[in-house]
């Protein structure tokens, strides 16, 4: 299954490899795309997700899940 | 000595992050303080340093030495 969210303060491609990593590290992701320009972030998962947990993993790359 | 440079093209803290690891794995280099805001790059070094080779180490970051 595919669930999009936004994700807001990202200025580059470090900033995308960095929320790529988080997500990607959450049980069950197995693919994360994130389009910069539009801050939409396009994760593909086994399972649900919490969405919760997707929040925080953005917050510890360092930003914020806005939608 | 101190020398200061101005690098194009970061917007966050992970460009600031790149720069510095580059440029402080230079030989001689002791000291890389970075200013996202301006670009301005100080380098303290020991030595004399060689301006093409902090240009490649800039370019080598995924950034541009302009100043």
């Amino acid at each position: 299954m595919q669930n999009t969210y936004r994700v807001e303060g990202m200025t580059c491609g470090h900033c995308v490899s960095a929320v790529r990593e988080e997500i990607s590290a959450l049980t069950g992701v197995s693919d994360v795309d994130v389009n910069l320009e539009t801050g939409a972030v396009v994760v593909t998962s086994e399972t649900g997700l919490d969405r919760q947990a997707v929040a925080d993993a953005v917050d510890e790359a360092g930003y914020v899940l806005v939608g």
